[in-house]
């Protein structure tokens, strides 16, 4: 059934809930190129806000920002033979170069005399372009670390597509650091890794898991891949960001060397790190109800939205009050930045439809502001996480805002960790194991016995449809880290890993 | 000859001059792409405070930011007919979604059973793709205006390319507004040509004419073209911004139809505005002189260089005495944000390498402080543009220099504005004109009377390659304004156009 906006309930369809919701609240739709979304106004700024932060952590980190080429030439994806089995394949290649009046005139066609040499392909990722380019930037280990961050699009050729959580062309960030010891490479991925988890945690309001992923899973061309994996309202996990310690992989590949302190020439150790507009699909998979978008405030575009009503002369009394309102909960600030507020003087449409649409769109609070509420000095405000309305004194609207951002922020991550609690559950055994994968959706993520093998971890994804989302970091219980045995094959294991269905 | 550094000095080449500045200040390179650059994180970093500053102008402005795809359809490209000749011929094309392991196992082919139905081009800019997605999106008046702007890549497949000012692939951003009115249309366009002037002037410290571009040189698609054009050292002209109002034609082309408040169907009204990373090129070459970059403050990434000078005891108490004065400054603001100092503590450097390092790479103001400094209370002082040092008062450094930042920013414009008045004249003959572009370098402004056809503006420029850079908006001298007769035909012309050898 749908609400009056038109949205699925989660309950009759997560996945057309999800769909309808991106659409209708305004933040992404299809484009005319297959795979490819438009990001509208209102998803773009949430991705402005993703930007602001991350971009902040890395700097206080160290990094900075630079930008390599969108292609990449042909030759260089099979320069690393992992990478080139995981990311040469499905990607867009550019063979021409020039387009020409077609002979019939109805249009432009490919010049076939504008062909390429050698093929460009438009970069999946960016290791083999910018590995290339630290090759004339490294001498010695005076020239390291470097530690640069990327905002890009990348392209992948995906077949099965969905807004936000899987597109053909995305936007992100690119980290690719290089370092003079492996130790220090490592200390790097890790960084990065904790930067993601405070990230996901302190502004999206998700609970991660932070763990390494299995050989099968990890970044084709890495040593190993660490992760935050994120579990959302129907149960199924989300790798929301990967740090990838590369060690000299890239390096042989494209013969980077360093001299080091002892006068020796070394191949220079590598790490490279990345989220994507996915965290958009993420933040909104795990907070959303049926009536629309729930938003972390430090991620909203909207914090306030004031609703003035009344019409004719109330109607410039009340706008100019809630103008003025307006100023002062902005100037009030909340969090080191000025509150978002905007007031909808929209005329056509009824108080009720602007409710229901600021609810859609994630608004964190909503002011109702008439000429009574002027006369008695309160107005009722509902704040999103919430049913129903409370009147809040006018005067006190400023402190109430911000008391009322910073509850939804804490509130939301207490809710969506109580969710994954309720949903992590150990198994023992390959019957347990099925029966919890057996159903259509998710179902949270399993602790299990795993011997280790990719062998293995295929044939349980082929019967299941689960995979090894990570081997955690820290045990989420002690006993998660004591050894046992496979629950497919009975061999030995070291510890429990964490199975899902994932995005 | 060069310089201690190595750059050649602009009187002996100033081409030579600019490629060595870009590349030895660590701002970009050359890629392994063709026409493709690197931009390096001192280019990068000044590219984001110039994002920064004209981010938050569009957005005073009432507009927000998209994200539309990288990839255009062939066919977009000739749905409007002069767009398509300006635009979809020297563009990069996919023409296939997948490689495959080569048959003899030596790295990657195309797949040819990978063959795209239609081709894709990559965006040389997005109206095409844009307009086919605002279909979608405009029904009514009470749809309009829609105010976007865009923060992308765009790629055109240059034959000569120079680092910023001209490459494959550059960065811009591009706005794309759609209005009910041609009236409402032509304020859009105004009104962000007077965005881009101020930005220039009071960011870039660069000044500017703003005018409208000949048939000849505006965009293709464009009912016309505003510009801003600047004129840098060597008397050159660049084409630092557009701003175009395209009147009906890619609704025409991409059938966009609104109801009117008359209920009629009409065709919507558009602009597209932009400005790309040639402005780092552009305020590259206006300040910068034989020593290196010299950068207006407000778009300068380091304000401040702090110089610590000594060594053993004395170096760690001058190494503390510095980062303390170095949070002095930072935290003593200039023009609203917080200064952005460093502090050289590079051990293998000498004080004089590094003088010479943070001139080239265009540092505002250096502090050089030893141990002899801190026990008198004052210290050497070097601001950018000046020659030699004065002797500041410890205490005094916060204060002085914020006022130096700010006698920097204003001298840069006011040396930039001179420069251009010098290099500005009028002529009133064919020989005369003939006679000031007979050099292989620029000949700064030329005004001379014109008969306002593209077949003259033709005949003058292959003779003279001097091209019209604008009609200007309003008359640099008020006979500017009265007619005369051209220059070359002698057929009656209205005003005095700007001629310019160009970039």
């Amino acid at each position: 059934m749908a609400n009056n906006l038109g949205v699925t309930s989660r309950d009759e369809d997560y996945s057309a809930w999800y769909n309808e919701l991106v659409e209708k609240a305004g933040l992404a739709e299809h484009s005319a190129v297959r795979g490819c979304m438009v990001i509208k106004p209102h998803g773009y700024a949430i991705w402005e806000l993703m930007q602001r932060a991350l971009d902040d952590m890395f700097k206080e980190t160290g990094h900075e920002n630079a930008y390599f080429p969108l292609l990449v030439p042909k030759s260089f994806m099979s320069r690393e033979a992992e990478h080139v089995e995981g990311f040469a394949k499905e990607c867009a290649v550019v063979t021409h170069y020039r387009l020409k009046n077609s002979d019939d005139g109805s249009g432009v066609t490919v010049d076939p005399t504008a062909k390429l040499e050698e093929e460009y392909i438009i970069r999946p990722t960016s290791e083999t372009i910018i590995w290339n380019t630290y090759k004339g930037w490294i001498q010695s280990y005076r020239d390291l670390p470097i530690l640069i961050n990327q905002w890009a699009n990348v392209m992948r050729w995906e077949r099965r597509t969905r807004l936000f959580l899987r597109t053909s062309e995305f936007l992100w960030q690119e980290g690719h650091t290089a370092h003079a010891s492996w130790q220090e490479a490592e200390e790097e991925a890790r960084t990065m890794l904790e930067v993601y988890r405070r990230f996901a945690e302190d502004f999206m309001a998700v609970p991660v898991l932070t763990g390494t992923k299995s050989e099968g899973e990890k970044f084709a061309g890495a040593e190993h891949t660490y992760c935050i994996e994120a579990l959302v309202q129907d149960g199924r996990a989300i790798q929301a960001g990967t740090s990838h310690h590369l060690g000299q992989n890239f390096a042989k590949a494209f013969d980077v060397k360093f001299q080091n302190q002892q006068g020796e020439l070394e191949y220079v150790y590598a790490t490279s790190w990345g989220v994507s507009t996915r965290l958009i699909g993420t933040v909104i998979m795990a907070h959303s109800d049926d009536r629309g978008l729930v938003l972390p405030p430090r991620l909203a575009p909207v914090h306030v939205v004031i609703v003035p009503i009344g019409k004719g002369d109330d109607r410039v009394r009340v706008i100019t009050a809630a103008d003025n309102l307006a100023e002062q909960i902005k100037l009030a600030g909340w969090d080191g930045v000025r509150v978002r507020v905007k007031v909808d003087k929209r005329e056509k449409e009824s108080p009720g439809f602007k409710f229901n649409d600021w609810e859609l769109k994630g608004a964190c609070v909503r002011i109702e502001l008439g000429p009574r509420d002027l006369d008695g000095g309160e107005c009722p405000v509902a704040v999103r996480h919430k049913e129903g309305k409370q009147n809040i004194a006018l005067t006190d609207l400023p402190t109430f805002v911000g008391r009322a951002l910073s509850d939804l922020q804490s509130e939301l991550f207490k809710l969506a960790l109580e969710r994954r609690e309720a949903n992590t559950r150990r198994v023992e055994s390959w019957e347990e194991f099925q029966a919890a994968f057996a159903g259509e959706g998710g179902a949270g993520f399993v602790l299990a016995h795993w011997d280790g093998t990719t062998e293995t971890e295929a044939r349980i994804a082929e019967a299941t449809k689960a995979t090894i989302r990570c081997i955690p970091l820290s045990p989420l219980e002690p006993s998660d880290e004591e050894p046992g045995t496979c629950i497919l094959t009975g061999k030995p294991s070291k510890q429990r890993v964490v199975f899902a269905k994932a995005y």
